[in-house]
């Protein structure tokens, strides 16, 4: 393998499509959403893309091993064609994500992609009870749009910048000539999210335009309810409980 | 030296044979049963590989220094060949654990290797009195032909995946061709164990198929057993005595 | 996106120039002092410089993505044409420090730059009312005409010497037949720290030539001196008052 | 700079000279053996090496900046040629380990160093009154030609291997034909110790052989013995008395 093994499996003729990634980051709120999709659109897996810059190691499903990669499906919506960019990794070093992210607007480009939305999510450090979903893009025309459907951009959010995949989606799609947006809804940032990513979805599907079923995302949001709701509980009831920042990842 | 560095003091003819690797890891299971091969058979060192990806240093015995290295032995055994893969290092480096094993890839190429076993232990976090073996394949036929000798593939375990050179030896090799399977022993993680190491081997040798005596290892595990029983010894009598979870690697 | 891309937004002639680099680093000492440059002076952006040796973010400004950068800009003062390095980020890895600041001394050479000036902080672990400015240089010559303005050379200053871009401007700068000083104001390492960068500015004015208005950088010493006194307040009221070194970066 | 940077001060010739490294790490012993090889001899520098793989920094001596380097130093002692190797650094990288180990050996052959020496401590976590010295070579020969002036060779020692630059010379320049050995001084792995330099420098003297003198060296160790006495005195006045393994390097 060299630095990058890209395999092939279908080459479809796509319509102006855009480009929406949901990789793993904060309340796992972009892989969520993007998983999402693949579920409620016939999706076709057009790239799979290897890398010695994913950590080393392959993850092992029902006895199978699947080695370290990122995946890009094709979605062929009545409203408007999209791949989705999905996996379990960032990269594993810093040149590595600058290249790995390079090779995802390849395959942006080989599919003559016109716009770029980026979805994760952005901690608050405590429970949200409606989310907010927080805006960054390359150009202040995307800004506008996107205010449109109420998306809220703010004078220092988020205050870290945008790191990884999803950041450098914008900086280094924007060197090449991409209109890009990052969509983040808010997430206490220890728990995973599916009501966060529902937001971000209902922000993305107004904007690109989609028109999503959020049936089984409203499923798994209920059951984080409960997991919730079983947390305060044993809260109140324990004397010394632990805080909700003691609280680490959970679902 | 060059990224790599190899040293090639023998190239027999082998006939069909299999590749299984053994290096450190948890409970030192995969090297263990490795270096068990290498006693109970006839053992030809075939290819010495350097690099500097394995960390900067040489182990000394007896004086005598050796640079890190991975070594791989020829085994002629009457059920079948076998190359054995050990050493004292993984990769210090995420690319150079891709690149490595690549190289150790080439070493199966050149000998024609069809299959490839990397042994290895999965850590329960606490003794286990009958460790299974755990496995995780590339193709459904090894599975199953697996699951024949009592390997158990089980829904999401690992949970983390394999990391580190067995799993790339199976994410890599898939990509080259190759059939392989990662046989795990359940094994505390706190404690070196060749108990684990036998059942491993006990899996192997039926699949391979190969002949193995075990009363070396039966030795090296009885002893074990003696340090486990001191322990639970020390733990009853102390009044705050070190929990199983405080021990580290002891053996 | 190579290792390195650089824009050139603007190649004005400048007059035997220096290159004056300020990027964050202990107190913010050096970043605020090259910020403050920018303020008082009319200054033009003239290079950009991207690198995969970045952190890999985009930091975002009321909505609005830009790529992890340096920046330089030049000022056309009345005593003396200067660039002005700043950013947000040194290199992420160690081979990148060397190749980034190779990379700014290209900048420098093609603008025919003579002298380098590195600002940045040297931690005292204490809140200094009338911080020094500590001297390092390539040269005996540099050092006796900055001894004259009355920065301090000190015989073991700064005992771990000099690490990042600052450290390697001299050191790489040297090499390439630069003279090179680095001005190092005394700050607590606690604090972002104005004050210790206009102490920083006055050696500098005196040495460039420069004339520097110091009205906004006084504004925000004052801010700070507000925040220390609350801190004081704060800990003389409370009973287990958090000690001096308790406190992280405010500012 | 490229990878390597290579200063050739002076070209003497030598007549076949010992490689003698001394660079940081336990006990600073190897660093201090070299450092007083230079004072005893008159040395002359032959060859300064910079690399990338240095950590990004310079040293401030006195207000100079040096930037991160080893030197080579030539030394026409009666008895026999030496080059000593020193520095302030090890490699910041793994890779840069082997990298910069292979430019040694460059200097090395360029020279046609016959033997290789390389000092250091090995750590015993309690002070020693009378210090061994722990030996590890390339060859038998060598081995025995060292166990007769009294370096002791023993069956695990060091357990860890040994790391870093000292541990590739041996490991890298046995494959290029050298014979090499370690020489470690005892040393508790608290404090910078002299004593253990000494030590390791009368072996060093009886096999290269060199007629050293120790006046300087001896001064060092009476400061650090008044040092372990004071701490040592402190310790029995204190109630909570700071044990020997709460010292950190002192010296």
């Amino acid at each position: 393998m060299d630095e990058f093994d890209i395999e092939r499996p279908a080459d479809p003729e796509l319509d102006n499509p855009v480009l929406i990634e949901g990789l793993p980051g904060v309340g796992h709120v972009g892989k969520l959403a993007a998983e999402h999709l693949l579920e409620e659109f016939d999706a076709e897996l057009v790239r799979r893309i290897y890398s010695e810059h994913f950590p080393p190691q392959v993850t092992v499903e029902d006895g199978r091993t699947q080695l370290a990669c990122a995946e890009v499906y094709a979605i062929s919506a009545a409203e408007r064609d999209c791949l989705v960019l999905t996996g379990d990794h960032q990269a594993a070093d810093g040149p590595g994500h600058y290249r790995l992210t390079e090779a995802f607007l390849d395959v942006a480009a080989a599919f003559d992609v016109s716009r770029i939305f980026a979805l994760g999510g952005v901690p608050t450090g405590e429970l949200v009870e409606t989310p907010d979903v927080i805006g960054a893009a390359t150009t202040d025309d995307l800004i506008e749009e996107l205010e449109a459907v109420d998306v809220e951009f703010r004078e220092n959010e988020p205050a870290g910048g945008i790191v990884g995949v999803s950041g450098l989606l914008l900086g280094l799609g924007e060197r090449r000539g991409y209109e890009a947006a990052c969509l983040m809804g808010e997430t206490s940032g220890y728990l995973v999210d599916p009501k966060s990513a529902r937001v971000v979805l209902e922000a993305l599907e107004e904007t690109v335009p989609l028109d999503i079923g959020y049936d089984s995302l409203e499923e798994r949001a209920d059951e984080m309810e409960e997991v919730v709701k079983q947390i305060q509980q044993m809260e109140q009831n324990a004397t010394a409980a632990p805080s909700e920042e003691d609280l680490r990842y959970i679902g």
